[in-house]
């Protein structure tokens, strides 16, 4: 089941993926839903109540309170910048304000920043809660998967030296479009991404190629803090972003992060 | 008025602090409340349900989404620690699950530090959206005062560079123990502050001696970061800390910070 935030409510993707059923649930996003503890199932046990369009749809996501996110976790992106593989996950949070919609038009912050870039990947939505969770329990403590569009001010991590500044601008956070059940994905620790900037594909991998694997990232993120249901943490990005062609976003440009089994998530910039 | 979260739901604070009355409101802490958007209104105008004690105080701010803190933010500790003022402050996010509660017993992790800290803080609630705000408007969209432990796992600081998950640990974010109304506060910009860990101040300062001052501070995040109604900013902590005698916390050990007009909060460690 693959869940979207309508602006009649929470609704399932039909099959064809052309439009969605509304559901008869009293959760304002799929976070809220999964923050009750029971994962997917109060969706499956609800009621239909007809059809709606994809049109305008919210993010699915918006209450998440905790938005974890990793540096450098594709052996792809340490090659191609040179940098050594990272002794330990870099973790940092943004500022849950930050979420943007599916097909959202995202301002570009001009004054302060000249190298805002996309950052696609795959990102996971917590079940059940996790407190110094074993890495070999990671999974079935998670509930959703969804495409992540992780966008950072380049220039602004270097001058703050904090990714949480750098990625909490107004809609750097975009979460979805929709959110899969994980416990109907085949391999979960194979789950391909890939963006697209203006329709050319710029990023293609899959978590298998990830250095801290979803299992070992969630189990170290556990050790510090707890992760709550309806907590989200984003992979890392593959290689091919802009900066690795100092190329940043302007005005006009859409990126499309697209995750497997995931309904695409688009992102436009003025 | 004062707004307390007790077992019961929403209380004020009687004038003479013995004692709450609980009010008649539909949110399940104060960050609820003010996420509405009307600051301490819903409150004044509710129904009074009659008076309740003050055993087993809940989070008031449990609710909070984005909770702010800033490095060193003290005139006194710079001094103190030989540390150069920042340019700009130093801020970061924790997480929202390492909220704990007013009089909680937190368990010191032990096997990952030996140098858990406390850090006793002002600490402001917002009660209108924020974004880009000037700093000569921020006091107006500020709703709330509170007393903050802003614990700190020093160690962990250290060998993560990151005071996120130094400061994410279970019940490493004590905030409370009530949330005053910072409208009937006469000097929001003088806010007294007094840490005391078994009984013996280490820490008594205001928020006059801040190097960032709250108008500063706010309007900076705000700069990068929306700031939500009941988000919570935390505003740095004076000379004092364990860290600036080398003695962190043991088994036993009760801190309690003191803001004014404030209930106090205490922790105890186990």
């Amino acid at each position: 089941m693959n869940l979207l935030a309508t602006p009649g409510g929470l609704a399932r993707l039909t099959e064809d993926g052309d439009d969605a059923v509304l559901l008869d649930l009293p959760f304002g996003d799929v976070a809220a839903m999964l923050a009750v503890g029971e994962g997917f199932a109060p969706a499956r046990a609800a009621r239909e109540l007809g059809r709606v369009s994809l049109d305008g749809l919210l993010p699915p996501l918006r209450g998440a309170r905790a938005i974890w996110g990793v540096g450098l976790n594709y052996r792809c992106k340490a090659r191609l910048t040179g940098r050594s593989i990272p002794v330990d996950p870099i973790l940092f949070l943004r500022s849950p304000s930050a979420v943007s919609a599916p097909g959202a038009e995202v301002e570009l912050p001009s004054d302060r920043s000249s190298q805002v870039d996309y950052e696609g990947e795959v990102a996971f939505v917590v079940g059940r809660r996790m407190c110094r969770t074993a890495p070999e329990r990671v999974w079935e403590h998670l509930a959703g998967v969804t495409a992540a569009n992780d966008m950072t001010a380049r220039d602004v991590m270097v001058a703050t030296a904090t990714p949480t500044l750098a990625k909490s601008f107004p809609g750097f956070g975009a979460l979805g479009a929709s959110v899969l059940d994980l416990s109907t994905v085949a391999d979960p620790a194979n789950i391909a991404v890939r963006t697209s900037v203006n329709g050319t594909v710029r990023q293609d991998a899959s978590t298998e190629a990830l250095i801290f694997a979803v299992p070992e990232l969630l189990a170290t993120i556990s050790r510090f803090a707890v992760l709550e249901p309806g907590d989200v943490v984003l992979t890392g990005t593959p290689a091919g972003t802009g900066q690795d062609r100092e190329v940043f976003l302007r005005p006009g440009d859409e990126v499309e992060v697209s995750v497997a089994g995931v309904l695409p998530l688009r992102t436009r910039f003025r």
